[in-house]
């Protein structure tokens, strides 16, 4: 799997621009030979503009969707982003991974909302993360709060995920997350795990960057730094790492522990 | 809480050296005014010699924990190590913890023994890890690979544990748990992590020292390199650190995910 991670200022309540910087990086992404390209958390309508949530949520049939499927499916580029969606009466901090024919595989709502303007805008996701197939690779969908367990991790690589993929949105000052946590889950599980976060402001949040995608060993197979940034790189197959290197926790772990 | 960590080279089979370094070690950690001095996995006899462990293994009410509860009280300064007991038939990796006074607080008998040597010197501990007050703080013990799982970190600090310690005896080659897995340990339960390595070489195995005291932030309070040390840092409250820059994962972990 070739993978791409867009590392993005947020929108800030503006879709269309975030749908064209995406539009944007997913061609680029496309023209390098990535088969899937991820974004951040609530992309759309962005993060930390709490007042717009309920209001622009969309259902999974609504235009948001559509679009980025037809995007996907223009560029033979799969997506995964986050976005505010509608089901009902609820609004959830969901996140969506698109094929490169423009099928959703699967829709992930975060379970994990972390702090006073999640818990507002958000009612908190029911149903495990779900595990999907592409590019030939078993992923798993999380988003930000959530891959700082190592419960979920660890649940989603005993359901078979090879590659987690985690939009998020961490702020300056939490970059222990990106430096510790992202690496320990993926060396942990012997997993790829990529976490695309938000650079930049958005009224007055202050977003982190640092962007990874960790190897199963533990060590980055790309980072970004504080600035927008786009990075494509090939994952591996876990065969190709040396024999003995890769954590065996799932087959060693002394049950009943 | 006062710590200190002694990383020195493995015995290799010769108990009265090992005691002999570790007096040292002790009384310069008491002059210091240590609580409590950690040293490494197997202590006695050494870690690469299976052919003594059998051998040499004591019971406790042995002749190796009666030396050391009366190096303990003598100094005034707890000890953790690591050593080989012998019980009935059985012959156990285990770690005893003695107090300031002498008296036996607690041992573990490692449950998640790595690789081909362990498994044939070794039969597998049956009980969780136990925790016990030593100076003011709730403490909990690991060895070596069992750390490396965050499932049982995790228990010990649901059980109360503040301080978890672990002699190891880690080799070259390995140097992503001291980088990633021992911070990480303590930065998701918000906990101290000591993991008191060797350095040096023996019987042609090398150990990668490195030896680390992580903060509950998943910054180290103290570290080694790679030759021998002794490390003695003071252990903040909890309560030290910055409001909400510790993880509330405990609290936070949504139930039956």
């Amino acid at each position: 799997m070739k993978l791409a991670l867009l590392q993005t200022p947020p929108a800030n309540g503006d879709p269309d621009q975030a749908l064209a910087r995406l539009e944007v990086a997913v061609t680029a992404a496309a023209a390098a030979g990535a088969d899937l390209l991820i974004a951040p958390e609530l992309l759309l309508p962005g993060y930390n503009c709490p007042d717009l949530h309920a209001v622009t949520a969309q259902p999974v049939e609504g235009a948001w969707i559509a679009r980025l499927s037809a995007l996907a499916a223009a560029h033979r580029c799969g997506l995964v982003f986050g976005w505010a969606e509608r089901a009902g009466d609820r609004v959830l901090n969901s996140a969506t991974a698109i094929g490169p024919d423009g099928a959703v595989l699967a829709t992930y709502r975060k379970r994990q909302l972390f702090g006073a303007m999640e818990r507002a805008s958000f009612a908190p996701g029911r149903d495990p993360a779900p595990v999907f197939d592409l590019a030939g690779r078993r992923c798993g969908l999380q988003i930000c709060y959530d891959i700082e367990f190592p419960e979920h991790a660890r649940d989603l690589a005993r359901r078979g995920a090879e590659v987690i993929l985690v939009p998020t949105a961490n702020p300056v000052g939490f970059e222990h997350v990106q430096r510790l946590f992202v690496p320990a889950r993926a060396a942990e599980n012997a997993v790829f795990v990529a976490y695309a976060n938000y650079c930049g402001a958005e009224n007055g949040l202050e977003f982190g960057g640092m962007s990874v995608i960790a190897g199963p060993d533990g060590v980055p197979i790309a980072s970004a730094g504080r600035g927008p940034a786009l990075l494509i790189a090939d994952l591996p197959a876990r065969g190709d790492y040396p024999a003995g290197m890769l954590s065996s926790q799932l087959d060693d772990l002394v049950s009943g522990a």
